[in-house]
């Protein structure tokens, strides 16, 4: 696009001036210049932005997309670095999100600690490629030690199972992914491996293929159970895995939205019984849903699991860090029973997009994924990228290790603690205001509300079904108008999503969603949000 | 692990310190301070790594090990940020591995510029997660702009196509990915779900998993063809793909070390003629292999998929960015034919860990892997995490764009075109001295050699199977231990890796290996290392 930033003479690509960028600048004034570069990225941007937009401003994307059309790379440099970071800071960034602004509380993106930033610099600086001991050396080692730290927050092992396992170069507690969809893709990789394994005339899944594998174990379909309001990442590896995304199987979640244990013992026996031989791969249990932040039974679910000899997995990319909170961890109790666990890194550890994690109650679990590579990694080595899904993986395990030292599981717990109590004051203000219903009740820092003026609740309270059906649709249509116009109007954003269910009933409710995790975003604020959703309503509506 | 850079007094988690981490400071002292501990970041690594060790530090990984076996969080903080960061640089640097230094060349990750740590870091304070529109906005807009000008690169299409493409919701010329692993499972995975695609009474592989999809199709099988020196993530896909990795099938090298064709050809018509009846998937062409940088005769590759109507993937991860010399995109010739491309940004584009890509010739082809949810991402919408396998991902798309305009493409063009011809003159050194064989020339800037003294190249020219074995297992000793004695001296850095076929012959055969990325690396270097090497030699075998 145009702009000011252009340098005034004309650039061309030399030899001498690409190899400085490679040589560590000797004198004094280059380095001040690429320091300043720094403090510009730090708090030019933040300063603008604090200036100049709440979330983002407010250019239709059909205007923005027309300024990014010019497919052609220049022959010589278009600008210096100087004008890219200004390019960037006042071009790019007010139409980008501000993510960082307490107002957005749409999604679980968020603003993280001004220290990450630095740690994200340094993996960078450092670039290692942690895959392979001879592009990492300690860094695959500090890996092994983070994961063990965050395994034994999850399955609370002794110590000497510990001291057996942090540096054991045959096992794996766990790896660090790009995010919890390859986390889950990851778990439920391993437990397709780990169900459909060898057997006599058979060398597993992986080696010989879906086809010959059922063909094997006898059956002709395999299947994953998980609630309705499972991530569609848990589809998606369905699909990539060759088990077929309509095999991942939904059980409907009870009024709480939460999995009904009831409906999920219904559908396994009705599995079982079944003329179609199928084979359950995993059942998922999910702390923290995307739409609800509801967590499902672990502990009931891990128990149906042993019996039936089934693999658990439990999705807690979101609510994970909720154990270092002494205060709330019992919500997720029962997670100890998961054979495997997901957990996100940049959600609730504050972390830089994009990190995630995966970890397995048994440190041979991974055996089942090994591929390796003479030019790459050896068998037996600490090699990292041997049971691992990607084949190349920058440090984030670094940044996670050193904010655990800077925050410490307090520093953690406190900002999980301030999510989950405003969330609670957040919906004890939604239930006092008239024009608003709370859909689902905050169980860790995530609630859906909608906006139902009086005469709607009134109604809805006595009126038949199909009448009902088009109040809801009427409802809808209000609470999709209003979330549009305020995220358009830019000064704050809370998602919308469509809950299938409600009170029991199916039908789709079209709800605000709000995510919790700014450590700024106090009830004040949550109530200007409210106030401006009243005032786009009445202004739209007509009603007062 | 113990050190001096702890604070003195203890540290306390609470939430004032910790509110302070969010807000942008205020005071010019405070700004400073962070300003500071970026400075240290940028030269203090740089400036300690330079002055303390070449690769790495001389500690078994035993030792090191041993230091990071406490599995335990700590409910205070333990250190802060400064602190952190000279641990960083003090501590676990020297440990590290410096891929920056010019004397590491065994594998491809290397030196970045220096304004690629700035721009990771513009990345990381912006924070964005660019699967969804609204928390992204304009670097959606930007991630496919960037997209359309690499698929410009790689397919040459005219500018009416290129009109209609770049900014269209519906379509995609691609995706990033985090690393070519990713990317290489992107395209099979379209590969599979397009050859095994809905027909009557079947919704396609995606859907309904391999099983149904092979008794819709009619087959027992699916492979996917690939030269010997393909990746070891192609075996990873197949597995993963529930195709089975043992249908990962290899095709035998020439002397040449590119994809022997008549064998090509005579695979597919065996497979053909097969009771078992067959679905060919894909077949890969390599342009660049990681052992020794060959590449395949791609146009031919494409020419035989046409004509038997299958995906042609070619796997670029590594010479993607050769296109951009005008000089040797000749090399890659008939890539354009390619259904689907990889191109990994962390290696030859010189981007930080991890950054991948892969491209698609029809725009509509990645339909074949379409997941949404109602809370991310809306059909017809930009957002990008429609068609991907992650489901958050970072913007390093924001990298590539930048970098592109800093360097132009005649910057990258200067890289690639050192790198080739520095791998040409290190050839002729190589060949210049008498203990040493080059065992595959460079065709790109990756070449493989060994430690073959003269009276052992002598012998091996004349005698017979057994002793030339025997004499080969010899060598293999020799070079294992003298790369590995290099390694752990820690001046410079060649990998290792074993030829599975030399000369036509099937015999394994330790090389060692180099990748000449690093615009640092001079022949002079290069020199110094065959001396040293050449030194161990005598040192340890005795022999002048």
């Amino acid at each position: 696009m145009k702009n000011q930033n252009r340098p005034s003479k004309e650039l061309v690509a030399d030899r001498q001036s690409l190899m400085r960028t490679f040589i560590r600048p000797e004198n004094t004034a280059a380095r001040d210049t690429l320091v300043k570069y720094m403090e510009q990225i730090l708090f030019g941007l933040h300063d603008f932005l604090n200036t100049h937009v709440g979330i983002t401003e407010e250019v239709s994307l059909k205007d923005l997309s027309e300024r990014y059309t010019d497919t052609h790379i220049r022959e010589n440099p278009e600008n210096k670095l100087a004008g890219v970071i200004t390019d960037l800071i006042e071009e790019i960034a007010p139409h980008a999100v501000n993510v960082a602004s307490p107002y957005f509380i749409g999604h679980m993106t968020s603003a993280i600690p001004f220290f990450m930033v630095h740690l994200k610099t340094i993996v960078a600086a450092l670039n290692q490629n942690v895959v392979k001991l001879e592009t990492s050396k300690v860094v695959s080692v500090i890996e092994k030690q983070v994961l063990a730290k965050i395994h034994r927050v999850i399955y609370r092992k002794n110590n000497s199972f510990y001291d057996e396992h942090v540096q054991n170069t045959q096992t794996s507690l766990g790896c660090f992914t790009e995010n919890g969809t390859l986390a889950n893709l990851t778990a439920l990789w391993v437990a397709r491996n780990t169900q459909l394994g060898p057997k006599e005339g058979f060398e597993g899944v992986d080696k010989e293929g879906i086809h010959a594998a059922y063909v094997a174990h006898d059956i002709e379909r395999s299947v994953v159970l998980v609630s309705k309001l499972g991530h569609f990442s848990l589809k998606k590896a369905g699909g990539i895995l060759g088990i077929g995304n309509s095999n991942i199987i939904s059980i409907e979640p009870d009024l709480t939205s939460r999995i009904d244990l009831k409906s999920l013992k219904e559908k396994i026996s009705e599995i079982k019984k079944s003329p179609v031989r199928t084979k359950i791969i995993a059942i998922v249990g999910i702390a923290g849903t995307t739409e609800t932040g509801t967590v499902d039974p672990l502990r009931q679910i891990g128990e149906i699991c042993a019996e039936n000899r089934i693999h658990f997995h439990v999705d807690a990319a979101w609510g994970g860090p909720v154990l270092l909170s002494e205060k709330y961890n019992h919500l997720l109790d029962g997670i100890g029973l998961a054979d495997s666990v997901t957990i996100d890194g940049h959600k609730q550890f504050y972390m830089p997009m994009t990190s995630g994690m995966v970890y397995f109650k048994d440190p041979c679990m991974m055996d089942s994924i090994i591929y390796h590579a003479n030019y790459v990694n050896r068998l037996g080595s600490v090699d990292l990228g041997i049971k691992s899904l990607s084949g190349s993986r920058e440090a984030n395990s670094l940044i996670l290790d050193s904010a655990l030292k800077i925050m410490g599981s307090r520093g953690y717990a406190l900002l999980i603690e301030h999510g989950i109590e405003t969330a609670k004051s957040f919906a004890e203000e939604i239930e006092s205001r008239p024009d608003f219903e709370l859909v689902t009740p905050p169980e860790l820092n995530i609630l859906t509300y909608r906006i139902c003026p009086e005469a709607f609740k009134k109604e809805l309270g006595k009126c038949r079904e199909d009448r009902r059906r088009q109040l809801n649709e009427k409802l809808n249509d209000i609470n999709m108008s209003v979330q549009r116009l305020q995220r358009e109007a830019g000064k704050s954003f809370v998602s919308r999503t469509t809950l299938k269910s409600y009170k029991g009933r199916c039908e789709n409710i079209v709800v605000m969603r709000c995510v919790i995790m700014n450590p700024l975003t106090e009830i004040n604020i949550l109530r200007d949000i409210l106030d401006e959703q009243e005032e786009i309503y009445r202004h739209e509506f007509g009603s007062g």
